[in-house]
């Protein structure tokens, strides 16, 4: 473990959702392993809590919750006692100078400023920083989806932080990036021999990557009726899987070799026209259905929602790579709520053999690295059954974590909050990735908008809509899932 | 299953080791399974025992302890009324009318001659049975190694039975390749995508074959003193095992289109001269040394050796194949008694990656396919260790048979007395491969018998002597056990 030098953590939104339930369990898994220096002050603000003590009072019920086994009185003492709590309202530039003076006690410390908060602050909480002195070279910015509504408000939010920070002090966090399974995949496509020159159009047939969900929309009508499933998970999550997946061999695992490659694949996306929207992407809408047994109301009835809403809950696409390692080889991404199962995983569909010489029965090998809900990697193949015939049946490897590492897998935020504090930005996305995944999205939301057809209705509980299946059929395929 | 034919089958050498030990369990465990026709004759042929009564009172006793808990009186009952002995001279063809008499019930049956005798008795059997008729096309002959003391010998073997029976009824048995994992070797190969695109000289580094003993040359001396460990385990199943790893795609699984691709490698097999010999193949021999903790004596000590034997116990060597699959990629053979461990294995070892981005801590990708002492197929990996690093750890895939497949895996000889059955030439070699083999094995024999040099001698219980290392470690590779 390479030493880490002393930091003072920031979180805006330090009363909120994802601090308390996220990033403070996170921190404190990490400082329980002994990874956090010794030095190190995590500075929580918020406007709802008066003091520290009562912040604490709140971090503490909280996080036994979500803490289950990890938690205990000892290891939660010396983490609180890094934690301070600074009454600080966001949109007040002239209160800055008060988390300045409480950074300032360690003027040489990098500083982390983590922005969980509405996106409409990253610009003026960027610009405040500044106001006070603190964007200087150790000082990191970290911004979270959503990173804009499309292209230009992406481009609004990149050029206005970018005025007060240089790129390489922002941390735009996509937590799948930090998914021990997605992190194996890079380990396994470029540590071994065994699979990059199988990873290809010559032996690979197509691509899934599948993110559902089983809950419906929530608390989150309000943002989630203006967003949709394309803004909120496609443009980001599945386009940045798929960039693991499909780069070129990157020369080093440093920032931007990686980040370069990752870009490139984003570039070579083939552009979507109107055409191509109608025939490669299918967008659904959940109606009433029942999720395990219990019956579930529609969209459309959920509180908050507009009952005219044309808001996608589902969307199923076919992407395209133009490159020579990935021409005709289709990618698809699939994502939704109110799905049959809760399941993230992405699925590499090897080409049958060639010829076969057992017969009829030999099922394409298969890759499936899952991230949710259990965390794994498997690989199907074709084996003989014991016995005096010739007869082939399906198995699978399996690498199993559990078995093989004895150590407790980390969750993705636990990775990534390290990697701001020791300053890494491989697992980051860099604003010309995130240009490029708005760029490629775009012709979609500007076909969806002027489209007289809505999204297609799915009844809860399902895969979708059936037009996410044909979308697989016309090619001779399947999701994974129905094979 | 196809359905099988009526078959008798008669059991030269019947009250010998080979029957009791392994054919008539073999066929007990195929007939507890249903495997074997209602019409099924097994007619055992001997000198020493008077008739079926004492002959079966004796299997009886024998088969309980072999076959453990498969052993049931009802399924023995069922078994044992399949069985008919009949004491015959195999060296009096006068003698043969009486079988001929016991076959002609039934004279559409498929006719199974195994003949588990010495060697020399395969050409006057084959003689006398050809003169009572019992050569016809409805019959096979089973022989088994040795074939042969050298090039010649074998050819006249090959050449005194192929006078009597055509090349399609002579099944010559060479049970390793009866072996699950060995089938499972073809079937990984050639029933998936995976493997084949990478089997070849641009991903594999070196092959390792390896089969050792701990035992020594136990009661076998008279026999084992004059072949040695070259003419007793890589003329034959060693090479065998070779052609399975090396061959090229066959267009089906019918035994000629295997046993062309088996017989190519072994004609690829660059011939070895009086300097290679030297160079590329060590022979030894065991002196005193302990196996499991327990002393135990040298070879020249064992009793029934001749105190001035240069009969080799140990055989290690590289060869090499002379095509554009494998020019370059040294196949390393090993075998030998009294060494460290009970041990046959294939090792596919493939070439490191060919840049690495994670440091210096990858170790290559290997494949092992295990034999003895338990059967399985195992994956080396890297995988990425959970945590904050990348940081590779080298893990392994099971291909576990005892968990896929509920079903009993079924001994080599259960398999390929089936195949015998059945009439499926594909596992057993072909006069040309024979032939192949001993004409490659022939510089080694003729190069020993022609040095003043002996056997390097090795402690029993250790690996054998350290030339054989040295054979390895002089192209930069070591043996498996020793990584």
């Amino acid at each position: 473990m390479t030493a880490i030098d002393a930091f003072d953590m920031v979180l805006f939104g330090g009363t909120g959702d994802l601090v308390m339930r996220k990033l403070l369990p996170a921190l404190y898994h990490q400082h329980q392993d002994g990874n956090l220096p010794a030095e190190g002050r995590l500075i929580c603000l918020g406007r709802s809590v008066p003091d520290t003590a009562a912040y604490l009072d709140k971090a503490h019920g909280l996080a036994k919750g979500y803490l289950g086994n990890a938690y205990n009185d000892a290891d939660w003492a010396s983490f609180a006692a890094r934690i301070q709590y600074l009454k600080l309202d966001a949109n007040q530039p002239e209160e800055f100078q008060k988390l300045a003076d409480v950074l300032g006690e360690f003027p040489h410390r990098s500083r982390v400023f983590y922005l969980s908060t509405a996106p409409d602050l990253f610009a003026p909480i960027a610009k405040s920083l500044a106001g006070v002195g603190l964007n200087q070279g150790n000082s990191r910015v970290v911004l979270e989806k959503p990173l804009g509504h499309d292209l230009e408000s992406s481009n609004k939010i990149s050029r206005e932080v970018g005025e007060f920070f240089q790129e390489q002090q922002i941390y735009r966090i996509d937590h799948y990036l930090g998914k021990e399974p997605v992190l194996n995949l890079i380990a396994l496509r470029f540590g071994n021999t065994l699979l990059e020159p199988l990873w290809r159009r010559e032996w690979i047939r197509d691509v899934q990557i599948t993110v559902t969900e089983q809950v419906g929309v929530e608390t989150r009508a309000d943002f989630y009726d203006k967003a949709g499933a394309l803004r909120d998970m496609i443009q980001n999550h599945l386009l940045q899987l798929l960039t693991i997946v499909a780069m070129e061999p990157p020369a080093s695992i440093d920032a931007d070799a990686v980040r370069d490659e990752k870009l490139k694949v984003l570039r070579a996306l083939k552009p979507l026209t109107a055409e191509t929207v109608h025939s490669h992407v299918v967008r659904g809408q959940y109606r009433a259905g029942a999720i395990g047994g219990k019956p579930v109301q529609g969209y459309l009835e959920e509180p908050g929602v507009p009952g005219s809403s044309k808001t996608e809950t589902f969307v199923a696409l076919k992407a395209e790579i133009q490159t020579w390692r990935w021409a005709g080889v289709p990618f698809y991404l699939r994502t939704g709520k109110r799905l049959q199962e809760r399941l993230a995983e992405i699925v590499i569909n090897f080409r049958e053999a060639p010829h076969s010489i057992f017969g009829r029965n030999a099922t394409p090998n298969r890759l499936v690295i899952r991230l949710q809900p259990d965390e794994s990697v498997r690989l199907y193949l074709m084996a003989k059954e014991p016995g005096n015939q010739f007869r082939l049946r399906p198995v699978h490897l399996d690498l199993d974590f559990k078995e093989f590492f004895s150590s407790r897998s980390p969750e993705a935020y636990e990775r990534l909050l390290m990697d701001v504090i020791r300053g890494d930005l491989s697992l980051f996305v860099r604003r010309d990735e995130l240009q490029a995944a708005w760029k490629w999205v775009e012709p979609i939301i500007n076909s969806w908008e002027t489209s007289a057809e809505g999204p297609k209705p799915y009844t809860a509980g399902t895969w979708g809509p059936a037009a996410a299946s044909a979308l697989l059929s016309r090619d001779g395929m399947a999701w994974h899932e129905e094979a």
